[in-house]
């Protein structure tokens, strides 16, 4: 509801007696005028609302003349004199929603005017006296460069990048020129800064790029992205985020409800990536364990020791690194040839750790794992946990969207049994980076382990229920606010679009998987059909085929990927990873979690990488 | 420059061989039709290649007739065919820099048609099969609402919120439904959400916001953040995001040259935030001292500790907790009535803690405060640092904008000789959340606690120099693209800008003290002009002036600001912070760092603390 009658009435005895010098204060009254009339229009339900408003908004609009520019200054001024600029309001806070501002020859509507941006500097914008026009037309400006980007993103027939050394862009080829200065430079410069910034990079939205976990652009998410930018606020507190923290709130449940987590109760927060959610769950697990380690240190407490697959993230390690247990104390536990934990080698090595009297308190089991996307043996490794009694973490940064699938989901059997998740829904759920949520089974812990109670921000005097200041979960002060981009994206796609997605990308790595099993020239790193959707394969040059396996074989294969990949950054048009993994030498992980891909793509690439390796 | 003819060719034959089944797919040729020759033009040199190509736009343009809407079907086909959409490219990677795009009547630029969104939804946008026309429409509405939110939030007589508490918005307000489903919502209900979802947040960019240190609206800024979402990438290589890397480089070089060290040398990262960039200080301290710490744990190292004042930040202490060495072992430094750190009790508490058999190694000064906004004597730390072989790190994450200021910088003399600074340009530079770099002195630590070089982004055998990698400085993986908005800031404003800004808030925090000292009904919390702007005083009610001092009085005393603030906040007019210190009872600490502030506003926010507090 905007406004209404009553809040605009204690609301403007606070603008009248305050308005001090500020030219542009004005006092609201009871109801006489238009835009009064409006706000009791708002009052009224929805539809009927609407329809007093447009009716009243007719009304004005003729009465006004509608040929102006709405951010011009003259609109502007005569909008403010009847009521604070209320015919501006697309954005809902005065204005009504669905209140026709798509109607064509609507002067609320935004529109590009011919500006010489050339004169004009940052000064000229908002807040600046009279900044209003430059402000939208800068905007708009930048916005037409921005569309013009996004449809050529799509385009197949665009390059995926214009590689460059660092020393060459370091240099400024063409007149790019990175390096700041004392002086301003004007806006036209600074648009033609934002082209060159764009030209230069990296499409990863574009349907050939399969070198990350996370690629792909979603317009719901990324018009989610920009709201959010525009609110420019911060998770900590409700005070200042109260509609972001309770859609992270709801979120949050909602993932729980999927995870199998009864009634979805439990914990949980979006940081910064899956790495940091990572080592929220060893934070979690060793507060549970060791309360005292928050005030006295890892000195008060015996030798922790973790587990991971070997064939698991980095990123354990580097928990265990930051935290003070030591990355030595991480103990890998053998993977099969498909890359998933072997149970017995997990047993083994708690009860041998035991022996040794260190404390084995953690198990990180994968869903998804970067290199091979193999899901450990989610209920084996709980039923050791149980027997152990430890904390069950499953790292389901990659894997964790199959959960939105009816068809994949099974891959994650037991997650339901574990005490923490990490889920990130900026790889395959297509969300725009970051967005990576740590799901824990028991309330509490975060804020447990982590609470210093700022008496600056979380004030226990104030007037709404604190427990929805969430910034004393996590080692940050100010958050980002990731939720936004996915909760918009949640709302358009519905449960159902995410899984008909996620159902896509499976397919297609499926079929990649049948491809290269029949097709001259592969090898496939490791056996069966791909459970996630890495593909993981050798190409082998003319030069290689029918060579015996040995060592020469091996070092020049270890070759073919490398200079494939810098062939094809050259070429610009497709990217996909590469890597050594454990014995094997270099090989190609293709990863699929860009819905704009088709099969016709991931022929593209494979024709590719034949174009450009097939004299190696 | 645009793609050369040369790198088109070869770009164009991988282009043919792969085509497959993608309908799209196009053959480059030798220059013989339009597009070709513009290439060739934008081959030349900057001024001359623009001319070349607007006379052969015009030319086409006449030819193709120009009244087409550029995101429909019709004119997208007809561009493609005649090679690949390169009439669209306002964002430069084929199309030229400057080429006329603002130009009225110039179809590329991309207009608003009549949609109706009712019968869209997420599925009808890209990368859906005809599906330009729907998003470029889509995304330009979304970009209607937030312009006219934008405006709204620089004018005066909009309201800055309009409060509920969390089970009213729970509840869903005027169909404001939060939940999620599992069918998806038209386009036209996502702009709805958009709109409700700005309506009910904080406009944190409102000149009468003075809640936090992070606030404003930078429109450069802004538009920075935009195209980053756009360009959707991730930090942690060279590879996928090679401008933004190397604008990190250049602009955290630009950072220690203004801190003070020799040839701006060192290393450094921007992170999610102030307090994650305190606990990389921590990190690399501790690595510096004791390497084997990284391995091994805390078990492996003496019993470290801490020193920081008690006017501190809290992430002090929550590193500490978090790295395993423990909050206990954060010593609390006493400050003056000022908050300034006293040396004399730190070198007492140092010198104890060696008696006491523990070590320290670290001592965090804080240029800034968060409450009162003081400056430790830097100078005076890094003696005592030098004496006892100790890392000096100074959190300037409020602070640090001072040293854009040839007038402040003073304030924060002595930061040169710390070993690591945090510097938070969200802050007091008013970048967009979240925008906050840890600077070291001494090259090489942060990646040396941090890498665990994983193979399959770490690759050591790319084409470029993989020093340009900086994922391995971090505890994250993926990192966010924050280096953007900052860079394209600073070339617009320039140095000279930013302290422009800077002395402004600054001038108006001295206008807020001076008016306070002589009016009627406050008390300041220390006495002597603000060093950085941050004013803190209590607002004493009619009720409570001329009553002696004592337990009464300061009972009665704790409960207004509180009041006042909860008041404040249903009245939506203005934003100020409380909070206790030590002995002293709930207090408002004002804070200004939104440029858009103005004396009048200051004036505003008294008075409408008077307004809703003399009756207390």
């Amino acid at each position: 509801m905007a406004t209404p009658p009553s809040t605009a009435e204690s609301g403007g005895g606070a603008a009248s007696s305050g308005a001090g010098r500020d030219p542009s204060a004005r006092v609201l009254r009871p109801p006489t005028d238009y835009n009064d009339w409006c706000e009791v229009a708002h009052g009224c339900t929805r539809k009927l609302g609407m329809k007093l408003c447009g009716f009243l908004q007719r009304g004005v609009l003729d009465e006004r003349g509608s040929g102006g520019i709405p951010g011009s200054l003259g609109t502007q001024q005569s909008q403010q004199q009847a009521g604070g600029g209320r015919l501006g309001g697309a954005d809902g806070t005065a204005g009504c929603k669905g209140d026709g501002a798509e109607m064509d020859g609507d002067p609320r509507v935004h529109r590009r005017t011919e500006v010489n941006f050339s004169n004009l500097y940052a000064r000229d914008l908002l807040p600046a006296k009279n900044g209003e026009e430059a402000t939208v037309q800068f905007l708009l400006e930048l916005m037409d460069i921005l569309l013009s980007y996004i449809r050529k993103t799509f385009d197949r027939s665009t390059k995926i990048l214009d590689f460059h050394h660092p020393h060459q862009l370091l240099e400024g080829i063409e007149g790019f020129n990175l390096e700041l200065s004392d002086s301003p430079e004007s806006l036209e410069q600074i648009l033609v800064d934002c082209r060159d910034t764009l030209k230069y990079g990296v499409r990863t939205g574009h349907p050939r790029f399969f070198n990350q976990l996370s690629c792909g652009l979603d317009i719901i998410g990324l018009a989610g992205e920009w709201l959010t930018s525009t609110a420019n606020t911060n998770m900590f507190t409700y005070e200042i985020a109260p509609v972001f923290v309770l859609m992270e709130k709801i979120t949050l449940k909602k993932m729980r409800e999927i995870i199998g987590w009864p009634n979805g109760d439990g914990d949980g927060v979006f940081s910064p990536g899956g790495a940091i959610n990572n080592l929220y769950a060893v934070m979690a697990a060793r507060y549970k364990f060791f309360p005292e380690v928050k005030m006295k240190g890892m000195a008060a407490v015996p030798q922790l020791v973790l587990f991971t697959s070997e064939c698991s993230h980095y990123s354990t390690k580097k928990a265990a690194a930051a935290l003070g247990i030591g990355a030595d104390n991480v103990f890998l536990i053998k993977a099969d040839q498909r890359g998933k934990m072997i149970p017995a080698d997990l047993e083994a090595k708690i009860i041998d750790s035991k022996k040794k009297g260190m404390v084995p308190f953690f198990v990180s089991a994968t869903a998804g794992t970067t290199v091979y996307g193999a899901f450990d043996p989610l209920h084996d490794v709980a039923d050791i946990c149980q027997r152990h009694n430890m904390w069950m973490h499953v790292d389901a940064a990659w894997g964790g969207g199959l959960l939105m699938s009816r068809k994949h989901r099974h891959k994650l059997n037991g997650v339901e049994r574990a005490n923490s998740v990490t889920w990130n829904p900026h790889k395959m759920m297509g969300v725009l980076l970051q967005c990576s949520a740590i799901l824990v089974r028991e309330e509490g812990l975060l804020q447990g382990c982590n609470k210093m109670c700022a008496g600056y921000l979380f004030q226990p005097d104030k007037q709404y229920d604190t427990s929805y200041d969430t910034g004393d979960k996590v080692i940050q002060c100010g958050r980002h606010v990731d939720i936004f981009k996915f909760w918009l994206m949640w709302k358009a796609k519905g449960t159902v679009g995410f899984e008909a997605q996620i159902n896509k990308c499976l397919d297609l790595a499926q079929y990649l998987y049948r491809t290269i099993k029949n097709r001259e020239g592969y090898e496939l790193v490791f056996q069966g059909e791909p459970e996630h959707t890495n593909v993981c394969f050798w190409y082998i040059p003319l030069s290689l085929r029918g060579m015996p396996d040995g060592e020469e074989r091996r070092a020049k294969l270890s070759r073919v990927a490398p200079k494939v990949k810098a062939r094809m950054m050259e070429a610009g048009t497709t990217m996909v990873g590469y890597q050594p993994q454990g014995d094997k030498v270099n090989f190609f992980r293709m990863v699929i979690s860009n819905p704009a891909a088709m099969q016709s793509d991931i022929d593209f690439m494979l024709s590719e990488i034949e174009r450009l390796g097939h004299d190696l």
